[in-house]
């Protein structure tokens, strides 16, 4: 019986002018979509980064949410002046920024009475209506409101915040892939991989990356596709084209 | 005398399948917009990252290019088949996608004319019009079509690449920055810090950005600005914020 392939997509909004100023390199893209396509079948399709700046999050929050299954934004939902995600994303939604009352809970608890400042309050406030996304590492939770998950921007606390995100998720049909890392140039092989690609169009994308290693010049050719026997056939292929063109394949 | 401020911006597109997938963590845009900004005075303001896909390239790139004053698309100039930049930004713009003389006497020459097969003369093809991006590491041009740099996805061909674009750039005013890391938590300081980003609105911008360090909670607080003497300001006044509160500085 074959399996019904079922397209289920993303978008991640990064926000924060220290990733668009060069002074952090960002780490959480590759997290979030690798997370994503292994642990939930969904395909991350676009990534925006922009400033702290409300009217340009509100902006491309509504534009991607609309455009994707689910849009994730990193970043901004901090204590500081520059968090203004959870506002911004009100303004878009035109709902309430206010208190979320188990979230106002969780930090009063986790702070103390006596702790809890403004600057903590702050993380407790949301925009209406919002599910939290619980924080095992430091509580302040995420948030999600309709389709978009907000998450924070430092990468080991969105990590340990990442599963709790599974039980809104629709699940889709994993991207499977194989790589095969050959010692050879591009245009050794670029016409017969074209003509390969042209074969599988619709059920296989072929990706072409040259590397260096050790001194020596190489590609990786990654296929990638929804269904695993036309993976192994389209590796079947590639296997055929390489031992024509005598090409050594660098096991790593 | 006072120097006049002159802002000069740009975007920047990531074109590859393999950095949205999450398979390859993107370099490029920490290195762009670091270059541009000591190099050149250019900010960073939007990246976008995007599929092999020839309609969503040329929509990107028209979108990016008329929004800011340079745009950089990096990736999808190679040989193979999902090397598809140079006929995308064609589309983008209505222009013939066309051999460049001058890119293919380079490149027959770099390869030797019985070498020169189709793969490679592809990357001698590219939007009329544009001017060339000299390749010191493996000779294949970037290029520019109207305000668009467009450069390979290779870091390290990227970085050797990078000093071949000044010639094409208007200069603006840099962005200068200070940091000052803090062994603090973020809701210690966040009021004081919101009414001195207030005191200095449209100046400075003040970032506030946890860190963790040897098993220490800490804040880094990042102010930039065009004007040092803003900044030489501000960080007066962080600085009489630090000894009031009792903060110790960390030296790194």
């Amino acid at each position: 019986m074959k399996k019904k392939i079922k397209k289920v997509n993303a978008a991640i909004l990064i926000i924060g002018n220290e990733i668009l100023s060069g002074r952090t390199q960002d780490k959480n893209i590759a997290f979030i979509s690798s997370w994503l396509n292994s642990e939930c079948g969904i395909s991350v399709k676009e990534v925006s980064i922009i400033p702290d700046e409300e009217k340009i999050i509100a902006k491309n929050t509504l534009r991607l949410s609309k455009k994707f299954n689910y849009l994730f934004t990193t970043g901004g939902i901090g204590p500081t002046h520059d968090d203004i995600t959870a506002q911004s994303i009100s303004k878009a939604f035109n709902v309430k920024y206010e208190y979320h009352k188990e979230a106002y809970n969780i930090l009063e608890k986790y702070y103390g009475k006596n702790k809890f400042n403004d600057g903590r309050k702050k993380m407790a406030k949301m925009p209406r209506g919002s599910k939290l996304i619980y924080n095992p590492s430091s509580a302040a939770p995420g948030f999600m409101t309709k389709n978009v998950i907000s998450l924070p921007g430092v990468p080991s606390i969105l990590n340990s915040m990442i599963e709790n995100c599974k039980k809104y998720l629709i699940k889709g049909s994993k991207t499977h892939s194989k790589t095969i890392n050959l010692y050879t140039v591009e245009s050794n092989i670029s016409k017969e991989l074209g003509l390969i690609q042209k074969k599988y169009k619709k059920f296989v994308d072929i990706g072409s990356y040259p590397f260096f290693r050790i001194g020596k010049i190489g590609v990786s050719i990654v296929t990638r596709s929804n269904s695993i026997s036309k993976l192994t056939s389209v590796n079947k292929d590639l296997i055929k084209l390489i031992k024509l063109k005598k090409i050594k394949i660098l096991r790593i």
